[in-house]
């Protein structure tokens, strides 16, 4: 996986263990794409300082996962999700009572 | 949920966020249900620093669940698992097929 869309990815999980700071320079660099000298501007926070908090952050969310594992899990229950719908698919439906059921359950596992 | 028995299941969830020192406490206290007393002579510490770390690490679990809501999402999804399993059984089964995927199904969702 490419590493700042990895980066990106563990902010969604992990960024809630963030300060309210570090969550906006983050949000502003990873998700607004914005370059240093943009945060640093609308932070009024010094360039260095911004360069800081990010490399800061970036070891912190790779600390997270490597202790919770929360991406890895989640990609593992995505793809066996997709498996599932996939089988659930392969079911002959005989009657309308199964194709409902069938419907029903495709709903609640993306739901999981 | 019992109190006792939430703070159990955060450590499951968020004890590798924990130090070393700290799960090791927890674990005595909550999942080997040690005194603090017993605690305090196996890790030569005081009674009342060991009783101390449990007060802080309690705080940090339910900071952790008020962050990333860990132990909710997975209550929640073992139920919507639960109700799948049920509605898979309810699929009337007219093929040997069907039959084999409907059981695999069941033990793909499982694993999620």
């Amino acid at each position: 996986m490419e590493k700042r869309f990895e980066l990106s990815l563990l902010l969604d999980f992990y960024g809630p263990l963030l300060t309210e700071k570090q969550k906006n320079v983050m949000d502003l660099y990873f998700n607004e794409d914005l370059s240093l000298k943009e945060i640093s501007e609308i932070t009024k926070t010094s360039r260095q300082a911004i360069h800081d908090i990010i490399k800061r952050c970036e070891n912190l969310l790779v600390e997270y996962e490597e202790k919770l594992n929360l991406l890895e899990k989640s990609m593992k229950s995505e793809s066996i999700k997709q498996k599932i719908i996939k089988e659930l698919k392969n079911v002959k439906i005989d009657s309308e009572k199964n194709s409902i059921l069938i419907g029903d359950i495709i709903k609640n596992i993306i739901e999981i």
